[in-house]
């Protein structure tokens, strides 16, 4: 019998029941199409990998409780192949849905197997292709009992940090899927910021591309720390066989999303968070989209251009590098909260700490700044925000003037820097204690008698204005 | 019998109702509760108001094909009361829905009623209780020849502005709602930007609340002139009678919102738009709403204070008023191209002409700056942004360098202002023909092989990175 089933092998599926085989898993795979099956067989041929062409074998084949891994496109596919596996399952066997489900559809397929008697386990992967194989981030939900019965094969496989696995239960119904969408929200802002100091390094410093790798090779052994780091600087370093170009240079400047950055937006504004910084980030990312229409803009649009100025380079980059620090704390203060608060709104329970310590291997976020905030909401589990944490409350005290001074700068040559811009006017907006919402609910009580509160007496006052 | 009949009598719908009286209109008036028909007719009596307590006769009591005019609650509330009307109608008779619906909602209430052989009308109405009565902007959309037959009605109680009512028909489906959704973020946006101009006024320039008040009444008749302009001054003449304080400085600082603010920027998220502006002033009142964590925030997080130093009042408020115009410029420029972009995406064909010419009046976004925007649409109707169009190019050019010196001033005082921010990252975004989206397109590749263009020649490319 075999311990585990996988359904789907796509390049997700197929690596992960590979890294299931790799720790000793006899691991039963099927997919929907026969091909994906043969070709996984035929590259991975292992005593302890068996290959089925039937769905009732296949599920036929798993150990009691079955548990099944699926691994295919989020969205409608998901519902049909649980549909299909259904008659054919038993009281308490285990359905894990591994793909990029939005985590309302995971809400309501945790209800409605639950129903049906069966256990339903969303499961966030994170780490790409690689990490799939060799060990990736893994976040969990469901119900607890189910997990525990996975656990051992799931924080087998992940990657493995401080001899911890990237992999924990996190809560009931979806909230995996929501962990994960979150990260990759702050996926898209991590990407933006890094963008945006190169942007400045290269277009206000006047560095060449050589140069900044090598700057953002050396960052990477400092608190910036971190895979997005590493990559950007491996991207610069690397040059187009056919131009000799550097291969930064010939990419086309149009940005693509496949969708949790921008879910992860408009979950905030359902649950009320401000995430200014990831969301600018996607809307980078659409604007970047309208490349004829940005061309057209330059020469007919009028900015400053780039002041030719004297400017002392190492004291630019020391300031872009903490600017990018600041930019960076700002957003995952922003992610944080937004955890926090759907925690709160869906009755999650998340472990924020524990969410911090998981995304520490594997996944694409994987940095050193998730140690202190790991530890930041260890010490205080009801920390409202990361920036009221000592430690980053005092990063932040630091580093607030180089992001203030990296943006400002920007503006002065006309760059547009949206995600630093945003993490300085959260910055000065969160430490305002006197905000300018009173002139906003003055308005809405004078067009529409929508009434306010005061700032002298409890009560809901509402004045005749004219 | 009755031109048209009035389901709901709360404020609005009350007023509404008034208004068509007003206007020669035969009206029958309904609520489910009596008390608020009973109150209206106390309150009016009127030969051409005809109270009714039961929907069979109020229903009985039109002219067919029969018009309804519902001014319920948004949300399921619509569906109760269309599904309880509907054993009473017969082919060809006409729903209007006035209420702030989910243009999503609407569109399903469309196809629903028409499978049915009945017409569903979505009318967007803005003005509050005031323009309700006198005169507000209606926004409707459904059938065309459906539309014909309720026109005479609603564009005679429609406000009026140089001979043309503020109404006119804009598309199928639940387009009025939609147009009434982007109308409201604009003024989310609208709202925001004058509150930072307040901002920068009282704290960096350091006027008191009555030379503020004449500064908003003084812009009031330049190209700012608005309602929300005329507004804002008005209020920061009102002293409140127990205190003796400005009023503004009574009201606690922490605004609401009822959601369609938050729907715009969803919306835009979905469809693919840079919403920053509008979502910034979302995300200003979630900030807001924090006030006990940014009162201990102030006290904890380190930034620099209001500068004292000389500069010159008479020329910082020139700059503060021309960065008002930039800023509202580039708000509407993405909420006109958030209107473009879904005519496109849902086959609405909105005419962005006429959409600006009926906010002139009526409505809370009312402001002259409606018409040079109705022109650029009338001799452009596929201008991609109103930023490319001859007036706001000119306009922008001139203005662009005082936003950029008001949102570098207010930075270097640690001010947040997010719109300021965000209208002048959007702008110099939208004028880079090189964004630094071809460095993101790198990283996507490198860990998730998501594929890239080049700049040389048409394809798709993976690059083996490691």
């Amino acid at each position: 019998m075999n311990s585990i089933g996988v359904f789907g092998l796509g390049v997700m599926g197929a690596n992960l029941a590979k890294n299931m085989v790799n720790h000793q898993e006899k691991v039963a795979v099927y997919n929907y199409t026969p091909d994906l099956t043969e070709n996984f067989i035929a590259e991975f041929p292992n005593e302890n990998a068996e290959a089925h062409y039937e769905l009732e074998s296949f599920i036929a084949s798993l150990e009691k409780p079955r548990k099944i891994f699926m691994m295919v496109t989020a969205g409608p596919v998901v519902d049909s192949v649980i549909k299909s596996m259904i008659p054919l399952l038993e009281k308490g066997d285990i359905i894990m849905d591994g793909g990029n489900s939005n985590f309302q559809d995971s809400n309501r397929r945790y209800h409605e197997l639950k129903r049906a008697g069966l256990h339903f386990l969303s499961v966030g992967v994170s780490g790409g292709e690689e990490g799939a194989l060799n060990g990736p981030a893994l976040m969990p939900s469901g119900d607890p009992a189910a997990y525990k019965q996975v656990a051992p094969i799931l924080e087998g496989i992940a990657a493995q940090v401080d001899g911890k696995p990237c992999c924990t239960y996190l809560g009931n119904e979806g909230s995996g899927h929501y962990v994960k969408m979150v990260h990759n929200g702050i996926e898209y802002a991590d990407m933006q910021l890094i963008t945006e100091a190169y942007q400045f390094l290269r277009e206000k410093l006047g560095l060449t591309v050589n140069e900044i790798a090598d700057v953002f090779k050396s960052w990477n052994e400092s608190e910036l720390e971190s895979y997005l780091i590493e990559i950007t600087s491996e991207i610069l370093t690397h040059v187009d066989e056919e131009t000799k170009q550097p291969m930064i240079d010939v990419i086309l400047d149009k940005s693509g999303s496949k969708g949790t950055g921008k879910w992860t937006s408009q979950n905030a504004l359902d649950v009320g968070v401000p995430l200014s910084i990831i969301t600018e980030s996607v809307f980078a990312r659409y604007l970047s989209g309208l490349k004829d229409e940005r061309v057209l803009a330059e020469s007919e649009l009028t900015g400053p251009s780039i002041i030719d100025e004297e400017i002392d380079k190492e004291t630019w980059l020391n300031l872009v590098k903490e600017a990018l620090f600041m930019g960076k704390i700002a957003a995952y203060a922003q992610g944080f909260h937004q955890y926090k608060q759907a925690s709160d709104h869906y009755g999650w329970e998340l472990k924020l700490d524990e969410i911090a310590l998981i995304f520490r291997g594997g996944c694409i976020i994987r940095a050193d700044i998730l140690n202190p905030i790991s530890e930041a909401f260890k010490a205080d589990p009801n920390l409202p925000n990361l920036l009221l944490s000592p430690y980053f409350k005092e990063k932040a005290g630091k580093y607030q003037a180089s992001l203030r001074q990296v943006t400002m700068k920007g503006m002065e040559n006309g760059m547009s820097l949206p995600c630093f811009s945003a993490a300085l006017s959260y910055y000065d907006g969160y430490r305002s204690a006197q905000s300018g919402a009173n002139m906003i609910q003055a308005q809405r009580d004078y067009f529409g008698a929508h009434t306010y509160e005061r700032k002298d007496k409890d009560g809901i006052f509402h004045t005749e204005w004219y």
